[in-house]
């Protein structure tokens, strides 16, 4: 059976400093620890379930994590975010990656200045997985993508793309030393994402779900763009949710 | 200052059953509430308010609602839902609508099967809003759309859109005995969106998070239809966010 300690520790990843601290983070669920138990490409720390998971799927789980820890339901619930205690979870290394610019600019990437809400990054970094997009550049304004939320609505995206934290006025000024490469930021006013010329490569930029981008950034943008509304009638809202507004712009981009 | 009854009473309309007994439900935070002030069609049963937040705003608020209740810190945070709590709060009457089928059929509308996250909810009824669809048929096994966590992802659409609880076959049925009515049904396999021919009316019918759209409504769609994914070298998950697609489909039939 699992330790206090080692519950203790499992705790502790929910939070962001312990996280960086150890370098490590948890995906929950019987989906996607399904799908990382069949994704031979990553590593598993620890994989915790209960004794009915495990009897179920063994031999299959031979060698497929470092560590094997059976726990009851009662750990479980100690240890998730869900609410629901899930039967099983994996702890993972948080890779360590550094963008590769002249790689991230071949093709089309996603720029998210300060998305807080942890619900909207998992999305999107979902919605960048289903349209072929790699790569995400995060300023540390950004939730965590290591967060369990995160992590729950990213549905095993979050091991498909590459979710950068970094100094994004640099990256968008490095990435414009290309002329050719437009840096596309999205705005209440702009032109019609439908009306864009067609391009292969480009950074998608979002803003803040209640300021939207930052005046630092502006200066990087070589192109407004906006989604625009239905015919209306009546009063409507000021704004699309912003993971709402990714789908809708990787889907008119990548298409081209 | 707000009773403790009064106290007891906003906190049990976080639970479906009391907001259907007492017909009454709470928009919470400084944006919503705005919004409803500034929007003179709805009627506010009650405000509730920091002294401070009423100060600021007096004399405006003469009229705008039936009771305006002060209350201090400590008595919202026992009222709110919300991490963090708000000054203000409305309560607001459930309105009682009845689907007009004709109405319906003469535009765009969505048929949500059993969405049952309240933040997709409530991200669903803010894109509507924003492409100017004007009705929503949930059936049974969807979010109330009067829980607060659907009321705060809304964003005050909730307030434009009309979201009608219903018998979603029944309806589908209705509106299918007009033979030029398309019923669009979202799929993982089926013709691209981007490829379906143009039309001016509709109804584009989502499927449950997990389980898709239901065997008992396959009957009644028209069309199936998928949101292609872009190009890919690598592994991708198996579907998009359903709010991500609900803003895909919405933002490509309502262009036409």
């Amino acid at each position: 059976m699992i330790s206090r300690n080692r519950i203790k520790y499992l705790r502790s990843l929910r939070i962001k400093k312990f996280r960086n601290e150890y370098r490590q983070f948890i995906a929950e669920g019987d989906k996607i620890v399904g799908d990382i138990l069949r994704d031979h490409t990553h590593r598993i720390r620890q994989l915790v379930a209960t004794g009915e998971w495990l009897s179920e799927r063994q031999p299959k789980l031979d060698g497929r994590s470092d560590e094997i820890l059976e726990a009851d339901a009662r750990d479980m619930a100690q240890i998730t975010t869900l609410e629901t205690p899930p039967a099983a979870l994996v702890v993972m290394d948080i890779p360590e990656l550094s963008p590769d610019l002249q790689e991230i600019s071949r093709s089309w990437s996603l720029a998210l200045d300060t998305i807080q809400d942890p619900g909207n990054l998992g999305t999107i970094i979902r919605t960048a997985d289903w349209f072929g997009i790699r790569h995400i550049l995060c300023n540390e304004g950004c939730a965590d993508c290591y967060n369990p939320k995160v992590v729950q609505a990213s549905m095993g995206a979050l091991f498909h793309v590459r979710v950068h934290y970094t100094d994004l006025p640099g990256s968008m000024k490095d990435l414009r030393s290309d002329p050719s490469y437009g840096i596309y930021g999205t705005f209440t006013v702009g032109l019609p994402v439908y009306d864009v010329p067609g391009a292969q490569k480009g950074l998608l930029l979002f803003g803040n779900e209640s300021r939207g981008i930052s005046t630092e950034l502006l200066p990087y943008v070589t192109a407004r763009i906006t989604i625009p509304p239905g015919r209306q009638e009546n009063p409507r809202i000021e704004s699309l949710n912003v993971a709402a507004a990714v789908a809708v712009v990787c889907s008119v981009f990548t298409r081209v």
